[in-house]
């Protein structure tokens, strides 16, 4: 891999100009308004697969965002990588909260990031780390030493809980054979702390609407004789959750996987400062359910979060309104052996047996997402840690993220495979958050180690 | 009165016109980017008081939205009537929710108005009722019979609480000396059955921000381990009532007026229907504070109602985020002796106690208001339901109605005089609400009956 280490060192800047160019498309794939954006992040990524190497480019259309597809396969008999990533982003907003506008990006220096950091949507998640591959791509593919067939399976709808890639595996299945697939999605704990995300959350997403009356009504000549929509959904949220923070939800829990007080051990080994995690964020304390630590809240353990609320007048001054009508978007995060959609509908049966019968509800579910696992003992995970080993120095950690990647477990289920999930950012990396940014060090630092993980992988498949 | 009754039939047609001009002005006191355009409906009332007869109109600016005076003194020696009421309007919004533009007044025939209904912002809530005062005046000067003196005081900032009128009453004490105040901005029972508001619920109204983490994070990667401020929020707004609905906040009944079995059986004799309120605002069910009926809930006993809440993602698709901030507008409607600032105080006290130690909290208060109640023997009282008997051919009944006019207290604390609530108002008119609208019977009725009021009030004081 020497040429292509050079190649890399020596084309740096034009990389990062290229990601830049990418970085300016807003494509939000939850908003109507930007599909044509969508479409141009598409296309631009299928431009670059092309200039680096790729064959049968194409941008496969669904039915909702495309899926840009590319291949090069230098020998059947080699073993072959799936890369799978995402050019769609979350939606910018709260956009005030922005220091420099979403899809400008600009390079800043943080005290993480000294040698600076990309601050724009999508810098990490998941443009800045996708564009590593095709980058890492083209350096071996030049200097003629790509040891390995590689895939491109980059999509356009994994913020919206990627509804037609299902159907697009099925159908391609043929196409898509692969030995292992390799993603970069996730984080490392930091930069001196190479680690390898192991386990990921389930997602179960749902809608709900609470009415009352069929109009707004005064609050003065209505209120206190007519249930509140508002006051009900904040009453029916409260009843999701005990005094313990656990999940009322009758059945919530039976499949959750239960970890070993040795496997907890060994978590707790990770280094973690609940001091620096509580400033990082500005909290006064932590919350969460009793008997668990931090880091097993936010990887092991299933949750429930209200991720928006909003009903009556919400606009500037007074207004005693009654509304007729009150809404909040809430999500779980599952972990293995719990079903998305078993979930969904346990919360549905829940939350509709807990409405008064003075109003009526409506549960809409939004898209869910299967747990994963990778197993740490799988060539894949062992390239994947050799690699690392090689560009950080220091053997990564094998880690439970509490984050999803809903097609992981979809890959394994219709594809066959198992997954590897190398990813590259940090949690400060603020990703789904005004000021996202990416460290030119974890960028640089995954093109660099890419080469080497499909090195060790065609190593371990001779 | 019979030169101005007919005066007032034969100009039917002009008044209407005259009163949709004034209903086409925005006059949205609580958004700030409709100032221009209240202050358009202050120099359009200021126009028809002048061209009506009154002297010294006068646009009287204060800190916010101005105030319209304007007076007709006929003889020193005679009883003098102040007439109070506002032409500003509440905000259109949900604005998709109108049949009609909000600004654009037509007439509608329904079920309720046989004979048709102005539908527009403000219709009734208060242009449509101020407008009655304006035309009345009109009919006695124009045809010499005003039986009293008579001063006017139409605002601009009803609607967000009259922030500016103690000052304005404070400063102006004897240019707005009288011996009565008459209100035209409540409603009756029905048009077959005439009623006189005694009692008005006063108001507490704050605004409530909770503060979690500093920004807003990926609720994967957090969620489970910090606390969500809109979970926290409905836990909160949650806790501020039990089982029973009765309010929790410490104290907060301490001072409520205690009515006795009497005065509850004489209440229960409005003819009410429950079928039809619930069927008039299609609910499966009424709820409120065990132990009282529907009518004394909504009249005679104090409430807390959540008038807006926001916080999260709220727009389309799915956003997995753990936001930073949640907020909710609350208001409490108050029945006599509790005191708004005290039950603030008392709120803000037990809001923040019950708030946990992992967000932060902030309590803004609004405007608020003191109950108020006009004895049924005072000679305003008697002279109101003398001149609805005259007009309706029935003794309006008397009623407690729970909304609120916070300055009538003010009005008898400054200046020392009691307030008639003369209303023609009804419940179904969709005040504050979208499709608002105030009956042609309602308005030519008003229009006819406060001659009348004028000429008893006179005689009574002789």
């Amino acid at each position: 891999m020497k040429k292509t280490q050079e190649f890399i060192a020596n084309n740096q800047q034009r990389f990062l100009d290229e990601l830049f160019e990418l970085l300016r498309i807003p494509s939000v794939s939850a908003d109507p308004a930007n599909k044509s954006d969508v479409l141009k992040g598409a296309q631009l990524v299928a431009k670059h697969l092309e200039e680096a190497g790729a064959d049968e480019v194409e941008i496969c259309e669904t039915e909702g965002h495309p899926i840009v597809y590319g291949e090069k396969i230098i020998d059947p008999k080699l073993p072959t990588v799936l890369v799978y990533g995402h050019y769609d982003v979350q939606p910018a907003d709260p956009i005030d909260l922005w220091d420099s506008p979403a899809f400008e990006p600009i390079i800043k220096k943080t005290e993480i990031h000294p040698d600076g950091a990309i601050f724009a949507r999508g810098a990490c998640d998941d443009k800045g780390q996708v564009f590593m591959h095709v980058k890492a791509f083209e350096a071996m593919a030049k200097n003629e030493e790509l040891p390995c067939n590689v895939k491109f399976m980059i999509e356009g709808e994994e913020e919206v809980g990627s509804p037609n890639l299902a159907i697009f595996i099925k159908e391609q299945k043929e196409r898509l054979a692969a030995d292992i697939i390799l993603v970069s999605d996730t984080g490392i704990i930091g930069n001196e702390h190479p680690s390898i995300t192991t386990g990921l959350r389930g997602l179960s997403y749902v809608e709900v609407e609470v009415t009352g009356p069929n109009r707004d009504l005064h609050s003065g000549l209505y209120g206190g004789a007519v249930a509140n929509p508002i006051n009900i959904l904040s009453e029916m949220i409260a009843q999701l959750k005990d005094d313990q923070n656990k999940i009322t939800i009758p059945g919530f829990y039976d499949k959750v996987e239960i970890l070993t007080e040795e496997e907890r051990n060994e978590m707790a080994k990770a280094p973690f400062d609940l001091d620096e995690y509580k400033s990082s964020i500005d909290i006064p304390n932590v919350a969460g359910e009793e008997g668990y630590s931090t880091l097993e809240r936010s990887s092991i353990r299933p949750t429930l979060d209200v991720n928006g609320i909003w009903g009556g007048y919400i606009g500037e001054g007074a207004k005693t309104v009654l509304p007729s009508k009150a809404y909040a978007k809430i999500s779980m995060r599952l972990v293995p052996h719990q079903d998305p959609d078993e979930i969904t509908s346990l919360f549905t049966e829940y939350f509709e047996s807990i409405a008064p019968d003075s109003v009526s509800i409506k549960v809409h579910p939004h898209h869910g997402g299967l747990p994963a696992v990778t197993p740490i003992d799988s060539n894949g995970y062992i390239a994947a840690s050799n690699a690392m080993e090689k560009t950080f120095g220091k053997k990564p950690i094998p880690l439970r993220s509490g984050g999803s990647i809903p097609i992981v477990a979809l890959f394994e289920e219709v594809l066959g495979l198992k997954t590897v999930l190398m990813g590259f950012g940090l949690a400060s990396d603020a990703i789904h958050s005004p000021n996202e940014h990416y460290g030119l060090f974890n960028f640089y630092k995954g093109i660099e180690t890419i080469p080497y993980f499909f090195d060790e992988f065609a190593q371990l498949n001779k």
